[in-house]
């Protein structure tokens, strides 16, 4: 029926109304959800001291080319009038991702900022990818990011995963692990395994497809790369090492000790300190040495948080340790640390595997029903003293019968419904019914909010 | 000293780093204030039943210019590399308001959706003028409306002046009036003032205009359409008319009974008994004949939100009653009320007028420094168990002197430092230190809880 329904509608209309492909919307039920996460992700983000900041959606076409953007995927703005004149050509294009905004954000407000910065950002990045199942044109990335000036203490970095771990305790999407680790650790041991300087980057891509490929491929990979057997051998194998962190970096410890190795594990050993200081619950977090992240730019520690027993939705939450934010921008040394969330795949991927089940589309939880007309104006003036003390609660206005006012709390998912009806008005009082039950009991009005507090 | 800094940066760099023109940012004190707002915005439509919608940014060119798009302001989307082939061209355009893209999502999820629909929507649109004052190429909306199957009562327009006023008493800028008038009263007054049809249109453009141009230019403006004095002179007088909203009905129905008149007269009566219903504080609202709004599809309702005492400012938030949203695209007769509040321009504009002063940068209530590299295990676990209890508190990180710490506090308006030293570790207390006062004493750290709540 409602298949029909929708062809009859769209026959009578000339234009195609879906949305253009790749720029995907939730339905109402999904947004809900979505609305909760934005407002949990910024509270927790905005508990731990970040500020929020908020670029334009549009920065110079240059400036964008100049970090990193893809040109084949980027989206530049012309004005239509103009379409076939390239002078109208704005020179502008949709940002792709949310770090080189705040490189920007930093050039310009530098001698208003106060360093350590921290700061989160959320918000919508673009890129003309050939649209996929997970891939998106348009999608909502939620970003924290600390911008030391010169240095920044490696605490921070256990701060980051913290903010990790508190949000997606609240989120109560199922058990997680933040997994650690540093690239100095990584290319410390490569070095210390002769493995020449300009393959080192090469061979940390390789095992950053550890999880994708599997052993052999990374193997071959390797092989292809002209590492040895030897080589190949101690990679896999420190890949492989679990358990207690101390105990994995002492057992490194003993065979290795490329300068780069032991700051890595001193940079380690601090995030470790911050975070057993705070107290982070141990089973939440992990060092792991096979996790080494592919963007480039990244140069300390390195995130990826995996849903446990979801490993097809791949990390959840990454990020790491970079050098150098904005040196391009600012002509200044600004290290920093920071995580990506990529909200839109990750919604996407919890309602697709069934992890969450959105369940009713309405913020409200009272729905406030006149059986008549005459009834209307104490429905209204109950309706209004709910909401001013900031009860959800809305009023019925259409002039419906009683079934229809009940279907429509049903149709959104409201919970409660308060009748009025000629006796209750009479009587000052109210049925109270519970949506899911069936339940219904008469109170006096005068009794509504220690009613909603039971 | 920051000018000058801001210069050496620059020079420092061969990038034009500014916002492209038209395409601003709010600094880190006005953001925080932005948030708070939307927050507020956000959390006051939910209350009243409003679900969240959130569309994509980017529609069919086809979909945006057949709802009336201006093509000489829209931006259309090409993919850089393909930028002097015509054949790149996306076909999809940055939307320009959020009611057109409230169409097309009415029309993709007809058969999901519960009617009457109520919806608010929040984000960033287009339109690509000449940037000048108070004028951008992006800028944030927040958007309510109200959609009804065929029919919607006139109690919906009540509920949304009813939502304006609970926003704006929270959000708490000063004194404020809602003026409300119905497009029916005046094209009824007109039509007994015998205005031929084709100039009823230009007649409530002119009597728009009212408050820009003055009395004497909308006088001027009817001539030229080629009114006669008597038609001017009762249109400027009820224009005038001032006072108790029955009182100002009654004195019309004297002298009128055109169809339409009396039509716009009951509706307007449902909206003003809703809003003496829901007990709605009379002296927020006002009937005002002037009101027009410029806008075409407005068929009843409508209303304009002024600032006691900054009539520079403008409408603060303004809408209105629609017979038809989406007829075009859906098939279908989808009457509605909605209401706007341009985000970006007010926020610039209260900022501008030093009607809201941004005091601070940081949401951060409390920093906890540790004097010394010895307390930071203390001042860690002390900031961690704020922060579970959702005190917003942050850990300064860096090994820096104490005074570089309270800059920072300082800097970003943390109202509150907490201070751990050598003695306080070890007598288990910390120190407590108002920023503002400058006062400070010394409690038990398992106290902080009841020192903070005092």
């Amino acid at each position: 029926m409602q298949g029909l329904l929708k062809y009859i509608l769209m026959s009578k209309s000339k234009y195609n109304t879906s949305c253009p492909s790749g720029f995907p919307e939730f339905g109402p039920a999904e947004e809900r959800i979505q609305t909760q996460w934005l407002s949990i992700i910024q509270e927790t983000f905005s508990t731990n001291g970040f500020l929020p900041v908020n670029t334009p959606l549009v920065e110079r076409e240059e400036n964008l080319l100049g970090k990193g953007g893809n040109p084949k995927e980027m989206y530049v703005l012309k004005r239509l009038l103009d379409q076939d004149d390239n002078q109208s050509h704005t020179g502008n294009a949709l940002r792709f991702d949310l770090t080189v905004p705040l490189a920007l954000y930093v050039a310009r407000h530098f001698s208003e900022l106060t360093f350590p910065f921290k700061r989160y950002a959320i918000g919508p990045v673009f890129r003309g990818e050939r649209p996929q199942k997970g891939r998106f044109r348009q999608f909502t990335q939620c970003d924290i990011d600390i911008i030391g000036s010169e240095k920044l203490s490696f605490l921070n970095d256990a701060q980051v995963v913290s903010v990790i771990i508190q949000l997606f305790e609240k989120l109560n999407i199922g058990k997680f692990v933040v997994r650690l680790n540093n690239r100095k650790i990584l290319t410390g041991l490569f070095a210390d395994l002769k493995i020449p300087e300009d393959l080192i980057k090469p061979t940390l891509s390789a095992v950053d497809d550890l999880e994708k490929i599997g052993e052999e491929g990374v193997e071959d990979a390797m092989k292809l790369l002209g590492l040895d057997k030897a080589q190949i051998h101690s990679i896999l194998s420190f890949t492989r090492l679990k358990g207690d962190s101390e105990t994995m970096l002492q057992k490194l410890e003993k065979f290795h000790s490329h300068e780069t190795f032991t700051q890595g594990v001193e940079e380690m050993r601090t995030v470790l300190q911050g975070l057993s200081d705070m107290e982070v619950n141990p089973t939440r977090y992990q060092l792991d040495f096979s996790i080494a992240r592919g963007l480039d730019y990244y140069t300390g520690t390195v995130y990826e948080t995996k849903l446990v027993g979801h490993s097809k939705l791949g990390s959840i939450c990454s990020g790491g340790r970079y050098d150098d934010l904005a040196e391009v921008f600012t002509g200044r040394k600004l290290p920093g640390v920071g995580i990506s969330i990529g909200l839109t795949r990750l919604l996407s991927q919890l309602f697709a595997e069934g992890i969450i089940k959105p369940d009713r589309a309405s913020p409200s939880e009272i729905l406030i029903i006149a059986t008549s007309k005459n009834e209307m104006s104490t429905s209204l003036k109950l309706g209004q003293e709910l909401r001013n003390q900031g009860v959800h609660a809305e009023n019925y206005l259409e002039d419906k019968k009683l079934s229809k006012q009940f279907d429509y709390a049903d149709k959104l998912g409201i919970p409660i419904c308060l009748i009025l009806g000629e006796n209750e008005v009479k009587n000052k009082t109210l049925t109270i019914k519970n949506m899911k039950s069936g339940e219904q009991k008469e109170i006096p009005q005068s009794e509504i909010f220690k009613a909603l507090n039971a």
